[in-house]
């Protein structure tokens, strides 16, 4: 557990730079991002390049011992970039180039740009691949931030056109996986077909999938002429990403696959304000963000980098303060950055890096907190990052190597199961204004924390085995695969509406949805509903419990299953068949608990009631017991737990860690 | 009363064909709609066609005995055809072409796509014009859908001034009639004419209205190249087109005036959710529409082709589950599509055909339920079709011969006036934001319906003799030939607001509104008031009733007239003067309850206080009890009524039918 | 104190002139505002002048005894003029040029139009320039209305760089004025930098408030042509222009610089309805309008034209009943002409000329009323125009001279800064989606008339000295040399929240803030909070008050200012230091009124809390009671005043005026 800073030293006077990099480490500080965006200044005119004010700054950080996260410059094309080649630009839905200004103006599918990405990539990567200094590269930032991974340029035509070729080998098996027969919508050739933008109506929904498919796919391909060219340069060193929060504008289980660390840019007070949470609760969560909405992001990273590189995951970017990029951006509470901070580390973070070492006074992020204020001065979050350091040393939680390197285990044993491709089939098609796919694998992932449970967040394709429960909320893509090892995992299985409901095409499943996962949950959906605002349906459970249900209904008919809960009008509302759950509709936070607690039951997990807005954490041996609400909060673990920080007496924003004994 | 289906021989594997038209003539269908969109099939390459999938498919058919609706496919111009010949786009607002990849990609203003619209459909009418399977033809699909029909194209460019030089001869005459002095808007030839688009702020309103003119006269005039084409090789055949709901954008009437039979496609819970109700009807109304949805479409329909053609009209796609394309999609109660399709038959319909046989797995429209699930199974809408079928026969009302030959009459003693004109300026400026003319005009309808009163829906022009009530709930248009019509007629006449106020180039009529109305109603509007949400005013009636007033008010001086209800500030809300009365504001349910009351009693008609959501038709010697509401109701009719379907106690979407006996 | 009508001869038919003229004078009315829009009318073909029919249009009325408002046409140039130069259309945000058909379509920034509008002010200044019957001259009309003052022309894009160069001389200097170091945003010379438009996400806000202040400029440059040269040719005539209501999107302060008085357009109904106030104020508000929304924009036009011009103003557009262009168009109630007539009379006008004589019965304003209908009778603005010109003659408050030459004195000694660029500030980045830096403004100076005070609202350059009170809601810009006014003025000094925070680049104050207004207000703002709809703080006052707070908080630290009052959890809500007063926040009604009040007294001013929606003003030795109220209301003044007009009990829209005695 160790925490990190984003720095930007060319924004700031250079006598700055050695008093920076003391305090730094006086603060506890071990990790340094810097370089990202600073193209312009690297190579202020074309094929010059400007190094001396970087090696000087790495130079300053590493004299103070600190360790170097060097990014590529690539989300900021500088102007002499695309004055020379305009073509490079992104092309919105309208058909206009996105201009030059900001950030994140190139297209994916530029060859041109690809080459410049290389070409700076290869620059920097060889200047300071083998620096001591340096232990991890980022590379670009937040791909696809401003909605930016679907391009309709002239390039993107053309690769997407021989992506096409390449999936399909021949147009008529296009056209049969498309449904083209309907509406006259039959290709002759691969070149006559367009980006599925400015139609008159609804595109062709196969079609829009596999521009997803696509534009995702360009997404991995850039991020790996970065990775492999940094591998070569800087041999050792950890390769990593800045994703963002509840975005899915590509799959980010590709991209993963070419780093060795996920990294993730939490801001839980500007997601809580700009997403699907009603006004009610963004005005009640404003000042300390929605409980799981950081919880849900670590959990989801922590299962990025699986396989051999053991779950590896930071915050690249921690919020400290108020943000200048939601709707609303109020100041958290006091205590807020430190219990996010240790709310990451209970989730298994290796490093906690803020955004940013200090607030900048000009250009578009001024109003952007940073741990100082624009006058040098410690902010709020620089008081509690330093409390955080001086725990964690108190604590012996510090690491002394570097990351990665001293990891306590999480031993999580509920599963969620979250599949990029099904939600973009749910987006395509959501069939209800108000159906996001993301909104319901939020909602369950949120009633399965309030139960006091810990979840691993996995992709589709992981190893569901070990699991006790395995929950998919929003599995709409048919999954034989998955079907398969679910059957063979011997996990209570969860599906939530709409599971397997689609084909590969986004065209019905075989037979009748849930398609693959048939079998396994004993249902067949005949007819769905998608219900406006005010239509709220009941559901009866058998123990006289109530519940809500709304956004969506489905009508099942029994293949095998039982009936467990009712809508008023008598129809099955969620049905068990073995170890299989479905829910034939969308259920409020009581339904899932009522399910949720059942399936848990039977998988033999202890769930609790907790009280509202405290959540618990298992990582290693200690338990962290975190105060989300505004009130002071009761929480005693079992006897045998010894606390370490805190208290059972939890003030508001409050922590407690408690190590556990070995049950008798 | 005779049952249809839509059907897209083209999605489904050729052997399941024979199985499906036996299926359908044991349902009890008798006509398949088929062809329409199909185009890229039947000319898979410019030129080359390829009749033999369809000569087979009609030949099924007709082996089954079924009768085929054949369409042209020219809402889905194939890709070679668009690549080919980029320039028949339409052009949206902002100048960017409407891409290929839906439907009704084309510009009714192309004369290249005239051309090629011509062309593909003598060729489907010379091959198939003769066959006996053929029963009827439909142009085209749904003109206008998805707002295809304002296009601002080179072609419909010059095409409107060809069309302005026509109607004003002189440019100083279109000068004058557009009041161009005001603010410099003068031309000097019709040369500089653009349509009324990209402008700072509201273009001319009456350079807005002609072009809505010209727009709505294109569609004629292409449907017109379809109909004389298919009558002259397909002679004897019905000709019609499917129009849609709530569909303002060309005037229907002067379509209607070149086909057989109107057709029209009914979404009761689409509309329902996608038009001007609050979140709370849409709430209520949900799985069972609107009750007066249907029916107003059908009254509409039912008045499009008059005259020689005595109102013939069908549904030729009825909603038979959920479907797609609405904000939100509701399955509908289990009884609603035998319901709804009873209730067309009450209003008179020839024929109700269910959109579609069966679901399609794939593309757009995957979501929208048929008779058949995507599996084959028989959905509910099948089991009700069915149901219906059987009803049909055992009551002896199913039709044995072609549509048309048998058709029991409708005796309605009140028409309402709906004139597309009217429409078009109250949108082109409506003064207040949410002055919607089909949603006052639908109000007006609604309250008729809930007093029992059986409804003609006609247009201006039509012959108003011989009704007892006439009702113009928004007819902007001044039109002293109706004004000298309805002062004829010897009817009750019911002016809404703003009647009469325009003039036909949107100017304000002579003297001051209700202009050529004025000496029937008896009164002059002196002033207007668009009132914003919230503002609510009461009318209070002589029986001390009280009723709201919302959305419009008008401050009118008494010609003649008297006052019969009075806002509470004393002014007058309601007026009469002889046979007419006069709204000076927007009723709401209960005053619109209150004034056609009145009116009613005054025409020597009865009304009778429904139960809530309890419908009355009568057609022929029979009356149609329809209960929409979501509880049990008791509707007793005279004493010498028949029953021969249902009963007194009507259980929900709950139908009774009796037979009316001869008034002593 | 004199009435003025717009009046659009070309509109009309010939042989109407003398008579309206006649009605005019009989009317009470003095100045006719024409030509306004007659470009096409006076050059129907390029080159080729129609001078007669203006010529008889001046000599009727000026024959009548009027006095003669003459217009530029430059604000609908003709659609020949387009033609032929299509390069002077304005361009939008999306890079479409803005089309011919309604008015305003020309960029600022052409060149070719800049010469077009000199040519034709030359002409027009020149023909009518010396006549006896021309009192005054008003340049275009609404600048900037619809939104036209932003163009991203090619024409506009070379004059902001040049405008740049001017401004930074070197491109390093700009680059370190917008901190273009971040994400890379530098340039190498200004021919590389483009309207800051069509970016990924928001553009630099230094570069936008450039833009801003660029575009400003545009308009300013665009005036001086024309005052310049009908100052050449029609010498001794006030030259003016028509302003706008709650607009911003230039320096109003910087056009009238070039102004001998400057007018506005007072539409008190449609402002009510499309501005910042919540839907129930709409409502409440929707037939008087809100009572300080004119009383608002007086205050700030009397200052406009300050200094040598002694704060000459009119009113040149009077709403005269209901208009067509907000979202809902109310009638007014009876009463309220003659009510805001007076108010502006009250609040030091000149003339208040009505928009307009008649109403058109044609084209985009035909449901704009006039004092008049289109059938020429007169209309409840007109009777109510009458009875003030009988008013105005009775107590011998009508002028005889020309408008200016005797006019009573305000005494306002509470002034309120209003500061554009500090607007275009917040605006660029209002950090909460509804931070609106006019509806703040506007809420002080309603809190200021609720409490009786009477208010000159002024520019940021004026001289404070002998103010008591000082307000400055929203004054984002650090200004040093307004700071140093405010500490010699002796006045007290209210700072609403964010006073100070940014320098003239639209980056931090140097420090924090409030900046340059830090050592007044004794705090430093360490952070700032934007909050969502729904969080909203109580805020305690020493006397158990309360008020509330939204949108906005601040944390501050005291810097020798004190904690008037607190939010509820005891943080400083309200600071005062010595003269000077700091709103921690976004007050309500009563937060204002509380502070104000407490201001108030420390400035030796009496307070008093006035009946609901009652407003006072004093101008020369009366005092102007105004009941905006739908009820009756007693106010009684001081026993020495003398009541020249009503009464102590006022009824609704009632206006009382009293002659003050000088206090003993």
């Amino acid at each position: 557990m160790q925490l990190g800073v984003c720095y930007y030293p060319e924004q700031w006077p250079e006598d700055w730079w050695a008093d920076d990099a003391a305090r730094m480490v006086q603060m506890g500080i071990r990790y340094v991002r810097i370089a990202e965006f600073a193209w312009s200044r690297i190579e202020p005119e074309p094929g010059q390049f400007a190094w001396a004010w970087l090696d000087r700054a790495i130079e300053t950080l590493h004299a103070a011992g600190l360790r170097v996260v060097l990014c590529t410059p690539t989300a900021t094309p500088p102007k002499w970039l695309v004055d020379a080649d305009p073509g490079m630009l992104a092309v919105d839905a309208n058909g206009q180039p996105r201009g030059f200004g900001s950030r994140r103006h190139y297209c994916f599918s530029s060859p041109t740009y690809r080459a410049q990405s290389a070409r700076i990539t290869a620059a920097v990567a060889q200047r300071y691949g083998q620096h001591p200094a340096v232990a991890a590269w980022q590379t670009d930032n937040e791909y696809g931030c401003h909605l930016t991974v679907l391009s309709y340029s002239l390039a993107a035509r053309a690769a997407f056109r021989t992506w096409l070729q390449a999936k399909y080998k021949s147009i008529d098996a296009l056209n049969t996986a498309w449904g083209c027969m309907f509406w006259s919508q039959e290709y002759r050739s691969f070149e006559e077909i367009d980006p599925p933008v400015g139609t008159v109506t609804e595109a062709n929904p196969a079609h829009r999938l596999d521009y997803r498919r696509f534009a995702s796919s360009e997404v991995a391909a850039f991020n790996r002429i970065q990775t492999d060219l940094i591998r070569q340069h800087s041999p050792g060193r950890d390769v990593t990403h800045n994703f963002m929060g509840f975005f899915t504008e590509f799959d980010h289980h590709d991209v993963a696959a070419d780093l060795d660390v996920a990294t993730w840019d939490s801001y839980p007070l500007g997601f809580t304000q700009d997403f699907f949470l009603g006004a009610a609760e963004k005005a009640r969560y404003a000042r300390t963000g929605h409980p799981d909405i950081p919880a849900f992001h670590h959990d989801l990273y922590r299962g990025m980098c699986s396989g051999a590189n053991k779950n590896r995951w930071w915050v690249m970017e921690q919020q400290p303060g108020p943000v200048n990029w939601a709707q609303w951006n109020p100041a958290p509470l006091d205590g807020m950055v430190r219990l996010w901070t240790w709310q990451a580390f209970a989730h298994g973070a290796e490093v906690v890096s803020y955004f940013r070492w200090r607030q900048a006074p000009f250009a578009q992020e001024q109003m952007h907190a940073g741990l100082h204020r624009p006058d040098r001065s410690l902010d709020q979050g620089g008081v509690e990052a330093t409390q955080v350091a001086s725990e964690l040393k108190a604590l012996g939680l510090h690491a002394t190597g570097d990351a990665g390197t001293e990891r306590p285990a999480m031993h999580a044993r509920v599963a969620l199961v979250l599949d990029y491709p099904s939600l973009w089939m749910a987006q395509i098609q959501p069939q209800g204004a108000d159906y996001n796919p993301m909104e319901i694998s939020f909602s369950a992932y949120s009633a399965l924390r309030q139960l006091g449970l810990d979840v691993d967040i996995v992709s589709s394709r992981a190893d569901v085995a070990g699991y006790a429960l395995v929950v998919l909320p929003a599995h709409l893509r048919e999954d034989s695969a998955l079907a398969a090892r679910l059957a063979n995992s011997g996990a209570q299985i969860v599906f939530g509406p709409r599971a397997g409901a689609k084909n590969q095409y986004l065209s019905f499943a075989d037979g009748l949805p849930p398609g693959a996962f048939a079998a396994l949950a004993g249902v067949q959906v005949q007819r769905v509903s998608s219900l406006p605002p005010g239509v709220l349906d009941t559901v009866n459970w058998p123990n006289r419990a109530l519940s809500g249900n709304s956004h969506w209904r489905e009508d099942v008919q029994l293949q095998g299953a039982e009936a467990v809960a009712h809508f008023d009008d008598g129809h099955p509302a969620v049905l068990r068949h073995g170890r299989s759950w479905y829910s034939a509709g969308w259920p409020d936070a009581a339904g899932w608990k009522q399910l949720f607690s059942r399936a848990a039951e039977a998988a033999g997990l202890a769930t609790e009631v907790l009280p509202e807005d405290l959540r618990l954490s298992r990582l290693g041996d200690c338990l962290y017991v975190q105060n989300f609400s505004r009130s002071s909060v009761h929480y005693a673990p079992s006897n045998h737990a010894q606390c370490l920080l805190g208290a059972r007496d939890l003030a508001p924003q409050g922590l407690a860690i408690w190590k556990l004994q070995p049950s008798a």
